[in-house]
C-alpha cells in the first residue's frame, strides 16, 4: 500500500495513490464507476498517446504552446503511445459515454509526467496544465473518436490483416498441395458428386481473401479523424486548420494515411464507420465459422465420423482413447466467432443511439470493436499454427468413401442412359454393394466402367 | 374453385389447380411446407426469370438446346422476369434450404408456359421439359444464388439507391437553406455551444451519403454470379465456359456488370457477400435511426418539448389538441430500422451455417436481405416526402432557446477571463436570468457584450 | 375497379373504395405509409375484435353506451374477431408507432358495419361513431397493447403450445421405442462412449418440454392488459373500474385468464413482457436448432455420412441418386430458427426504445412476436409430421459403427488395467482392427471379452 | 522471474513456473491458446471449487476416496471456492469448448495444493492425483456445466438480485415521495395529458420488479446440475446416485436449493437454461435502458432541454458552464445495456450450436452470462447511488410546463363542449397564450376555469 498525494479539480481536492500519475478526475471516476472489470483497451490508450502528440505539435505550429512545454508534452505523449505508462490508465469502459474521463486520464498522466520531466511535482498542474496545455484545442468529443479510429486502423494493419494473410497462406497452400485428392462432395450434408480436397480448401481461402477485401473497403471511412471538431463540430476553440494539421501529424507518426474528416458534425454525432467495420468483422466471423465447422466435421472420428482429415493433436484428448483428438482450435475459433457476432449487435445498437451533436456510446463501441479485431486476429493465428498447418488428409479413408459412393453414377448416365444408370444405383443401394459391383453385375464391361467413371475427371469437367 | 390436372414427378402423379402453371414438385412443396405466410419475394422470382433466360441463351450457344425450344423458353422466362406470371409462384420461404423447390417452380412454370406457346398442354413436359431443357446445365445450387445476387443488386440499383439519393437531396437542401439559422448545440443531451441548423442537417446528409458509399463498396462481391458451379462447384454437367457466357447474358439483359464468380466453391458454400450487404444495410439502419430520432425529438412539443422543428401534419394526431403532430413518419422509419437490424442477425446466423459444399439457408438469407432493402428504400422515400420535405424551423423558438442559453459564456471568457465569465454564468443560472442580463449586471458594457457574444460567429470559428 | 364513397376525418374528405368498410383515417394511412408489403398480422386484428367487443360491454355496464348501439357494435366486433372482415384491414406494420391507424381502422370498420346493420350508410358515422362509440373509454395507447397481449396469448395457447406438444409426443415416443438401441455417443464430434438412441432422443424431448415451461413462465406477465390506462396511464376519460371490467369480459370471451395490469404506466410505456416472450421463443429456437441439426447430421449419407437415421423422403431429392434424401424439413426448421433469433433482436431493440409515457414501436414488436410464434408452431408441426414421425434407425449401420468403435476399451480397463487397455486400443487404432480383434490378439479370452464389453450395460451404469 | 519445475501429462514433460500450482495441461493450454486477454471468470473458478468439494464428499461417501486424501482435497477445493488461489487460474475463455482445460486447471491446482498440505511436492501427482482423485467420478462434460449453473445462480442471488432490490427501493421511494407532483405526460414525445412524477417513477419501479420476477422464473431450470452425467450423459464411471448426492452437498455448501438434472443428456448437450437466463438479462437491459434514457432526457438542459429533473453532479461536466451536469451514470447504464443485448446474441448463437452429446461453447456462454450479470448488477448499484438517490424534481419548471400546456383543454370539453374547447385551444396555440388566458378571453368565468381545470384531478380520474 503506497501513500497518497492530493490532486484537485473543480470539484475540490481528492487523494490519489502516490505512485500513480493520474489526477483528480481519474480518481473521481474510479469512485463513481465501480462497474465490471473491463478497463479501456490498451490500443485505445496508445492511440490516445498519438493523439496528444499530434495535437501538441499542431498547437506548437499554431503558436499556442511554447516549445519547452510542448516538447515535454510530446515526450510524455510518446511514452503513452509506446505503452510505457500502461499502469496509469485504470478507468473502466463503463463511464461517461463521451469517454471524457479517459481523455482526462490521458491529459492528467501526460501533464504529471511532463511536469516531472520539467522538474516539477505531480499534482501541481504547472508548468504543464492538463486542460490548458495537454487538451489545448481539443474536446473529448473529438479526441476520443480520433483515438477510436486510430486504434482500430492500427489494430487492423498491425494485427488482424497479417494474421489473416497468415491463415490465407496456409489454406491456399493446402489447396495447392491437395489439388489432386479427389473426394466426395457433400450438399445438404448428403453424398454428392466428386470434388478435390484442394478445391474445397480453395473455397476457404477465397473466403478469407474476400474478408481482407471487406476490411480494406472500410478504410476510406476510418482514415478520416474527427479532431478539430471540438465540442459540437464547429471547431470552436481550435485554431484555423487544426484538424488538417493534426491529421498530417498522425499520418506521419503512425505511417498510415489518416485525414481530417470532411464533415465534423457526422464525425462526432455518429460512429457509422465503426458500425461498418464491425459489420466487416461480423462477416469475417461468419466466414471463419464455416471454415472451422467444416474442418472439425471433416476431422471427426476416428472411426465413426467423416474422418477425411487428421487434425493435429495438441493436448491430451482422452487419457485412454488413442486417436481421439478433440478439435480444440476449431472450438476456440467458433467461440470467438460467436463473440464477434454478439459484439456486432452491441456496436450496432450503440451506433444507432447518438443524439443531436454527440454519440455517447463511444467507450462501449471501441471496446467491442477492438475486442473483435483482437480475438479474430489471435484466433486466426492460433488456428493456423496449431490446426491448419498440421492437417493431413486421410487418403485411404477419402478413397474408401469415394469408392463406395453411389453418386458416381452420374458419370454412367451419358453412356448407358439415365434409366439404366438409376437402376444400377438403386440395385447398389439395395444390396449395399459398390456402384462398380452393381454395374458389372448389370452387364457393363469392366474396361468401359473404368474409362467412364473417373472421379478426378468429374472434378474438372471444363478440361474434358 | 377451379378443376385440376395431373402433373407428375419421380414421386408419381399429383393433382394441380387447372389454372396454375406450376407442376408436381411445386404442388408437393405446398403440401409438405405449410409454414407461415411468407412466400418467396417477387424480386427473386423476377431475377430467376433472368437466370433462366440467360441460361437458355448460353445453352443455345453451346448447341445444347434447339432454337425453337430455346426461344420458347426464353420468351416464357422473360414473362417470369417481367412479373406477368407472379400468380404462379406460391411457394414459401420455409422449404428446402437450397431453394430447390423454387428453382423447380420456375422450371415448371416456364416449361408449361413454353409448351402452351408451342401448342402443347401443361403437364406434358414436352416438347419442353422442366429439367432437361429449362434447367439444362444448371443446379438449384448455382441458379438460386445467382438469382439472389441479381435480385439484390437490382433492388439496390432500382430501388434503394434512388430512394437514398432522394433523401440525401432533401437533407442536403435543408442543410443549405438553414445554413444561417444559429441554434443551441446539444451534447450528452445538455445545452452546448452554438451550431447552425444547416450544420446539423449536413451531418445527416453526410451519413446518408456514406451509406450509399457503403452499399457501393459491396458491389464488387455481388456482381459475381455462382452460375456454372452446378451441384458442388466443379461445374459438372455444364458445358465449358457456361458461367462466363451466362454472366455476359445477364449483364446484357439487366444492364448491370455481372460477372462469373472467380471461386465457384465459395459461391455456393457460403453467402458472405449477402452477409456483407446485410451489414451495409444494418449500418444504414443505424444512421437513419439517428436521423429520425433527432428529428422527432427536435420536433417535440408543441409547448414542452424541444420544439425547434415543425414537422408536417399528415393525419389527425389528436382530435382536440391543435398543434399536436405525432412524428409518425419518424416512427415508421425507426421501426423499419429495428427490423433491418434484426434481419441482419438472421442473415449473419444463416450465413455462418453452411456445411461443406453448400449453404442451405439460401431462402431465409435472400428473404431478409430483400426485405431490408425494400423497407429502407420505401421508408426513406416516405420519410423524405411526408416528413423531411415539409419540415420548417421554428425560428422564434430556436432564437429564444439560443438567447437564454448560458453556454454563450464561452465567448466572454477570452475577453473578461474564465473566472469572471464563470461567475457571470453561475449568477445567471442561480437567478434564472439570461446571460446578457447577468453580464450587464456584472458591469459589462452593452456594446462590448453584443460585439463579443455573436452566436453565428461561434459556429464559424475558422472564418474568424 | 369499384367506385368510391367519401369519408371524412378532421383533415377533411377523402375517397374510399366503395366495397370496403374502412374510413378516412385508414385511407389516409394507405397514402402516407407506402412502405413494404407487411400488413398488420391477422391474429392482432382478431384480438382487436375481442378488445372492441369487451370494451363496448364494459361501456354498456357503465351506462356510457345505449343498448341498441352497443349491441350493434358488439356484433360487428365479433365479426372482426371471427375473421369475417379480414379484407377490410389493409394497413401496413410501418405506420404510427402506437398503432393508432390500425386502432382507427378497427373503429371505422366496426362503425360502418354496425351502421349498415342498423340500416345506415357507411361513412355517415351515425348512429354509430367510430370515436365516440367504438373507441369510447379507450385510447390507441391502451387498446393496441391489449390486443398485442391477447393475440400473443391466443397464438400461444391455440397454435404454438399444441404444436410443441405434438412434437414432444413424437420425440418422446421415439425415445421410448429406441430405448434399447445402443449407439456410439459423440462429444466434440468425436467418437465417445455408448449411449442409446432413446437416451439421445430423450434429451430432445426434454428440450421441447422445457421450452413449453419457458413459454408458460411468461404468462403471468402476458395476461395483464393495459386497457383502462387510456392515453398516459392515468385512465383519464375511462370510467371507474373500466380496466377490470374489460379484462373480465376478455377473459370470458377468450376463455383465458386475462387480468387488468397492476401498473398501467408500465403497461403502455414499455413492452418488456413481449421482449420476455420473444426471449422464450428465442430459447426455443436455439433448442429446435440443435435438434434439427443433430437429426440432419445423423441422417447424413447414404454412404459417407453418419447414416444412423433414415429420414423420410418427401420429395425428389435427386432424380438419379436413389437413397439421396435431403433433410428438407430440418432445413426449413433451421431457417425458421434463424428468423426467430433475428426477430428477437428486433423486438429487444424496439422494446428498449420507449420514451416517457409511451413505447412507439408497438406494431414492429407485435409483428415479429406473432411471426415467431406462427413460424415455430408451423415448423414444429411440419417437422413432426413430415420428418420425426417417419424416422427409422439404420440398425445395421448403428451396430457396425458401435462394433468398430475403440471407446469400448473403457470397459476393459477395470479388468485388465488402464495400461494394458490403452495398449490394446492403440494397437487397434494402428492396425485398423476392431477392439475385439486387438483384445483377443493381446491374449484376452473371448468369453471374458464378451462378458466385459457390453455396450448396453455401459449406457445404464446405475443398474449395474 | 521465478524458476520452473517440471510437470507431466500424457503428452510428456513441460516446465511450469515454480510459484504456480497449476500443472502440465494448464501450461500446455497457455501455449496453445494465445487468444485475447479474457480469462475464465472468477465466479466460475470459485463455483468449480464448490464442485470439487461436493464431488470429493460424494466420492468419500461412496467409498471411492480414502478419508485423508479426501479431506485434503476438500480443504484445497474450499480454498479455490474462497478465492484464495485466484492467481493460479490463468487460462483463457478461448480454449476447448468443453472447458476441459479449466477443469484440469482446477484439478491440477487442487492436487498440488493438497499434496503440499500432505507433505508432498507439487508435480508429484501423489498421494493426490488430479485425475484419479480430484476428478474422480467426473468428466469436464458434466463438471463444467455444473460450475456454470452454480456460478450463475450465486452471482444472481448474491450480486444482481440485491442490486435490483436496491434500485427498486430507490425508484419506489421516489414514486411515493413525488406522488403529488403533477407534470405533463408525453406520448410520441409530444405533450399529452397530466401525470404525476410519482406515477411515472412507479412505472420504472414496476419494470425493475418484473425484471426480478423474470430472473426468478429461470431458477427452476438453473438449480438442476449436470453432475453425474459424466462424458455422454449415461453416468459411466460415476457411482450409483452420485449426481443426487453431489447436488445435496452443493446445496448445503452454497445454501441454495440445487438439484440433480432430471435429464442428464439435455444437461450437457444443450445450455438452454443459460440462453433462457441470458434472455431474462436481455429483457432487464431493455427495461433499464428505457429508465436511464427517460431520466437523462427529463434531466436535460439546464435551459433548453426538458429540465424536469435535476440529476446529481458527480464530476466536472464543463469547467466553465455551471449547471451543465452530464448524465454520466445514465450513460454508463445505457452502455451496459447495449453490451448485455449483444452478449445475449452471443449466448443464443452459442447455445444453438451443440452437436450430439455435447455443446462445446460452454466457456463463451458462461463468460457472457456472468459478464452480463455482473455489469447489470454493478451498474444498477452505481446508477442508484450516484444518480437515482440524488435526483430532485425542478418543481418550478415542472409547474411552468404544466401551466403552459394546452392539453389541459381535455378537462374543459365536458363543460363547454368539444367544439368550443377545441376553438380555445387553437386560439391559445395560434397566439402563444396559455390555455387559461385563451379560455378567459373566450368568456369562461375564472372561477369555473379553476374548478374545472385541475391537473391533479386529471391524474386520478378513478377518484373523481
Amino acid at each position: 500500500m503506497t501513500g497518497t498525494r492530493t490532486e484537485t479539480d473543480t470539484f475540490g481536492p481528492i487523494e490519489v495513490p502516490e505512485d500513480r500519475l493520474w489526477g483528480a478526475q481519474t480518481q473521481r471516476s474510479l469512485h463513481n464507476f465501480r462497474i465490471g472489470d473491463e478497463t479501456m483497451p490498451l490500443p485505445l490508450i496508445h492511440a490516445f498517446g498519438l493523439v496528444k502528440q499530434a495535437a501538441v505539435l499542431a498547437n506548437m505550429e499554431a503558436g499556442l504552446i511554447e516549445p519547452d512545454i510542448g516538447e515535454a508534452i510530446a515526450d510524455a505523449a510518446r511514452e503513452v503511445a509506446d505503452g510505457t505508462l500502461d499502469a496509469h490508465f485504470p478507468l473502466k469502459v463503463w463511464q461517461t459515454g463521451s469517454g471524457t474521463q479517459t481523455n482526462m486520464n490521458v491529459n492528467e498522466v501526460i501533464a504529471n509526467r511532463a511536469n516531472i520531466a520539467l522538474g516539477g511535482t505531480p499534482g501541481a498542474k504547472s508548468p504543464v496544465h492538463p486542460n490548458d496545455h495537454v487538451n489545448r484545442s481539443q474536446s473529448s468529443n473529438d479526441s476520443f473518436p480520433s483515438a477510436m479510429h486510430i486504434a482500430a486502423v492500427r489494430e487492423l494493419s498491425g494485427g488482424l490483416m497479417p494474421a489473416l494473410m497468415h491463415l490465407h497462406a496456409a489454406l491456399d497452400g493446402k489447396s495447392r498441395d491437395w489439388n489432386e485428392i479427389v473426394k466426395l462432395g457433400r450438399t445438404h450434408l448428403q453424398d454428392a458428386t466428386p470434388i478435390t480436397l484442394g478445391q474445397e480448401f480453395s473455397g476457404y481461402a477465397a473466403q478469407v481473401s474476400a474478408g481482407m477485401d471487406r476490411l480494406e473497403a472500410c478504410l476510406p471511412r476510418l482514415y478520416p479523424l474527427a479532431q478539430g471538431a471540438t465540442a459540437v463540430g464547429t471547431g470552436l476553440n481550435a485554431p484555423d486548420g487544426f484538424g488538417v494539421r493534426f491529421a498530417a501529424h498522425v499520418a506521419h507518426l503512425a505511417g498510415l494515411p489518416f485525414t481530417s474528416a470532411a464533415n465534423p458534425f457526422e464525425a462526432i454525432a455518429a460512429h457509422d464507420a465503426m458500425v461498418e467495420l464491425s459489420g466487416a468483422l461480423n462477416t469475417l466471423a461468419a466466414s471463419l465459422y464455416k471454415i472451422a465447422q467444416d474442418i472439425r466435421f471433416l476431422g471427426s472420428g476416428p472411426r465413426s465420423g467423416l474422418g477425411e482429415l487428421m487434425l493435429p493433436a495438441n493436448e491430451p484428448g482422452s487419457s485412454i482413447m488413442p486417436g481421439k483428438v478433440n478439435p480444440t482450435q476449431c472450438e476456440a475459433m467458433t467461440m470467438v466467432c460467436a463473440q464477434v457476432m454478439g459484439n456486432h449487435v452491441t456496436v450496432t445498437f450503440a451506433g444507432s443511439q447518438g443524439n443531436f451533436e454527440l454519440n455517447v456510446f463511444k467507450p462501449v463501441i471501441v471496446f467491442n470493436v477492438l475486442q473483435s479485431i483482437r480475438l479474430i486476429g489471435d484466433a486466426a493465428r492460433s488456428f493456423t499454427d496449431h490446426c491448419v498447418a498440421g492437417i493431413e488428409p486421410d487418403r485411404a479413408r477419402i478413397e474408401a468413401l469415394m469408392e463406395q459412393s453411389l453418386m458416381l453414377v452420374t458419370a454412367l448416365a451419358p453412356h448407358v442412359g439415365y434409366d439404366r444408370a438409376a437402376k444400377i444405383a438403386k440395385q447398389a443401394h439395395a444390396t449395399g454393394s459398390t456402384l462398380r459391383q452393381a454395374a458389372l453385375a448389370a452387364g457393363i464391361v469392366e474396361a468401359d466402367y473404368d474409362s467412364w467413371v473417373q472421379p478426378l475427371a468429374m472434378t474438372r469437367p471444363d478440361r474434358g
